[in-house]
């Protein structure tokens, strides 16, 4: 139970005076024990490697755009470690890193694996952590990143290393800014630690360097906790791993809750608003009795009725056999997922604009008859919701709308109704649960502190090697860590393009969960004896050794082929 | 990864067609890893004991009185458990066992002590278990308990062995049932598993079989993840180690990311209504900025606006220093504690029994006036919720009123009060959260489990040695498990009276936090540094081996007299 106050050198003693970053916290055992824990690299990484280039790329979309739009990157191959007899000719060189967007586990090692790589493979070499995210690299603030300053954040959680934000480079102005960053700090390389946005950015970073004969070569890494970012070269993103165990923890606790006391339905909303992975994720590991997935609501053309029968016929159908619990899953993006929803928002977001909106309600005629009788539909409370929580453009804020708890409301209406017809005799108690914000910054689980480390010390080695527009790949994940794959794959070649604006603009595509890929396929195949059996599986706490302690996730594993 | 069917044996093979309890359930590996592991008994329990008994005892409180209502039992001494040369005559026995009240971490282990004492030191013992709670007695419902049966609960979370229920055995009809029970099953004795309210009555069961000559003897065991069940003898209730790690667990997440996205203040509600036990302890294991005491706010007569006062004044302090994020622990109980929010509670109460509710609000004249400047001090919504959500008897709901999101909306206003008179310049969000279901039927920590196991298996041997209206009792706790004491405490002894409708009823008063024991004391010690500097500590998931996977938690040792 003693807390420790750390030290560079893994001592555990009070520290002295103010020192940078986390040398003055105090630590608990697990978080002393965490910093202790030895990294495993991937063999190709632990002796002597060269760099050898796979056949040209193209792009996922429309690559005559993107090669006009990426002139200098387009079509160059992807880049594989590979052993070798020599050690590789390396020089000191000057590294800069940033974290973009929302926090996921990991991103620390990602910083400990290029510092590691710098450190062990080019003697002299710098490594500076440009801070607040991108914006750190337009006003150049950054810190130099020590021995000392890295090495309380060894396999601990959070981005506070350096902190990270949302803002993007995006007008000729701020791309001039970056530049001067790079002339003045003399940079050799920037690693982009960020999600499908910042890996464009960082796409587009390295073009424009590339275009102004700057040395400085971009190099992105592969962060998301809503898993969204993957493709066959990166199969998968860091942090979601933890994140979705940490919130199976919480569900399977939550079900042995509802089986003990026999009376509540659990419905949980979790993080992931564009795409279900981590919803389908958490269902695999912990056989929900629903979970919906967004995807799947979308293909199907689903309205929030359908919706809120599924759920309530499930719930009547265990009503039959006694059952008057269970444990709903929903993604925080279900309803961006329902046209007619998307529908009646748009309708009210002109509305709002540009009309009187009368207690009365006469506004109401604006609304075409299907958006005005799904208006009607939604509880009062979300109608409320809808109607006063605007973003600073007047827009109704999607993102402020308590799916979970609209849904309980739905349900009881339905379920009233139906007891009003006497098809439904029993009693129904909602509980309404958002696990977010608590899996964003936990202690990476092994699996993530592994991969992060291999991320990172994998693109220290694609810098020294010259590469540019390439997202670090850690490959073979199935495999020990030792079997690992490292290397690194063209940006360009993720890419496709949308239209905005008149203008073409190259977007690496969100990754959605597939209907017919294993993961969702397995789920689809078991739901139905989830729904009605009471199948729970409990994960209990992420173990850092002992059993279960090095496996990764359910999706990652499935896609890999592997049989669970 | 893997999950596995579970069997008695150990092993993990797919069930083979329906089996009763969780035989047919699918286990994660934490699980299955828990049930393969081995219970330490205290070195008393491990060799031959006797009983034996300590002095007469009292009473807690108005000791005539309690004599008056258990003229049986009052006065009887403790027992202790002792080395002994010969093993003790021990005889089959066939006992009851029940859960009483909501879920804490650890029961099953409580049954599996019993369970494995009766096997192993009396040979063709009977174990029962009523399902439902007290229901189960009265209405006769329960289980054989068998080795297949017990098996896979041991070391497992919730109470679906044989669930709980809230009912009580109050009425002459529902004794009498009770005795029915007893006598049918022809019971040598009965554990009751609960809080301070089921641990009273178990004590008047106890005296009720005494008095009709029954030879059925009951004993309790302390049950309350709120920990406000404990006394010198009984040192802590099972569960609360458990629940506040995982509530710590999320909390240091949290804080976490509040330090990674510096713009977020998180008021985070724990359980806990009647005490501010696991507030406390989650204080002392993670450091937030503030944590509201329940009992230090009632001490110190503290209105709404005082506390929201404390805590905008540390947001305005922290922004000073540059830190616009935070976390704020609030106890579920909260308003409860403040005087005038009771009486506010009281008039309203009154008024919608009696009075119209006029939509003008000329209703508000019949609040004394410092209720009135009350109601119109509070968040729109919260006036709402006062008003809307009622009980069946017509009152107000104080459970259901949001404390956090009400604390979080007085402390936005007075912000733009002080942002209007130049005291403030920053921007503040706050984000909601209420951690409560997830941590009450966790996979108990190795602290609960051995705890229980030890709870359950002392309590045999008092049966065992025809000892009634006991609390089974395991002391020395902050020694290793070896070291530890087992015993019984008459439960007479820790109660008082309270009357009510004009008789006095006897109560186990509950344990509040005390202002000048030592944890509160070493809270109020760093609170002001914790307030201002960051010293966040992220305790991490429950580790179930390896560092800190064996120490309990830090009211429990901070009480017994340990230095932190």
């Amino acid at each position: 139970m003693a807390a420790a106050a750390v030290t560079s050198n893994g001592g555990a003693v009070a520290a002295n005076g103010p020192a940078p970053g986390r040398l003055a916290s105090v630590y608990s055992e697990v978080q002393t024990s965490r910093l202790l824990h030895t990294l495993p690299l991937p063999s190709v990484l632990r002796s002597n490697f060269s760099v050898v280039d796979g056949p040209a790329s193209s792009a996922a979309g429309n690559p005559d755009e993107i090669a006009k739009l990426f002139p200098n990157l387009f079509g160059q191959p992807s880049a594989s470690l590979v052993p070798s007899a020599e050690p590789a000719a390396t020089r000191p060189l000057k590294v800069g890193v940033v974290l973009s967007g929302g926090q996921a586990p990991g991103g620390h090692n990602v910083i400990c694996g290029i510092f590691d790589y710098l450190q062990e493979r080019a003697k002299g070499s710098t490594l500076l952590g440009f801070k607040g995210g991108p914006a750190g690299i337009m006003k150049c603030k950054y810190v130099e990143l020590t021995s000392d300053f890295v090495y309380p954040y060894r396999n601990q959680g959070g981005f506070d290393m350096i902190c990270s934000g949302r803002d993007k480079i995006e007008t000729p102005e701020q791309f001039k800014q970056a530049e001067d960053t790079a002339n003045k700090l003399d940079l050799d390389g920037l690693v982009v630690i960020g999600g499908d946005d910042s890996n464009t950015n960082a796409c587009l970073l390295g073009e424009y360097f590339r275009s102004r004969n700057l040395k400085t070569r971009v190099i992105g890494c592969p962060k998301t906790i809503d898993g969204d970012l993957k493709c066959k070269e990166v199969p998968t993103s860091f942090g979601f791993d933890t994140a979705c165990k940490i919130y199976s923890e919480m569900i399977g606790n939550v079900m042995t809750d509802a089986r003990s006391t026999g009376k509540y339905y659990h419905f949980v909303r979790l993080m992931g608003r564009a795409a279900s992975h981590i919803t389908l994720e958490c269902a695999l590991q912990t056989h929900p009795n629903a979970a919906l997935i967004g995807e799947e609501v979308a293909a199907k053309k689903e309205t929030l009725k359908n919706v809120t029968n599924y759920i309530t016929d499930i719930i009547c159908k265990r009503a039959d056999l006694g059952y008057n619990y269970g444990v709903i899953l929903i993604p925080e993006g279900l309803i961006d997922f329902i046209p007619e929803v998307q529908k009646l928002i748009a309708e009210l977001n002109e509305i709002l604009a540009h009309d009187v909106v009368d207690e009365a309600g006469a506004w109401k005629s604006k609304l075409q008859a299907e958006s005005r009788e799904l208006f009607e539909f939604l509880p009062k409370t979300i109608q409320e919701q809808l109607m006063l929580e605007r973003d600073p453009h007047g827009n109704v804020q999607v993102a402020k709308i308590e799916t979970e708890k609209m849904l309980i409301s739905m349900v009881e209406t339905e379920l009233e109704k139906r007891k009003a017809e006497g098809r439904y005799s029993a009693h129904f108690r909602g509980q309404a649960h958002f696990f977010g914000y608590e899996g964003r910054c936990g202690l990476p689980t092994n699996f993530d502190s592994n991969y992060c480390y291999a991320l990172g010390y994998g693109a220290g080695a694609l810098l020294q090697s010259g590469k540019t527009g390439l997202i670090s790949s850690v490959g073979n994940l199935a495999a020990p860590v030792e079997e690992w794959t490292v290397g690194g794959t063209a940006l360009t070649s993720l890419m496709d393009v949308e239209r905005r604006h008149g203008k073409f603009k190259p977007v690496i595509k969100k990754a959605m969960v597939e209907l017919d890929a294993a993961p969702f396929k397995k789920y689809a195949s078991l739901r139905d004896e989830w729904a009605i059996k009471n199948r729970y599986i409990s994960p209990g706490p992420i173990q850092f050794s002992g059993p279960g302690s090095d496996d990764s996730n359910h999706t990652l594993m499935l896609e890999l082929g592997a049989e669970l």
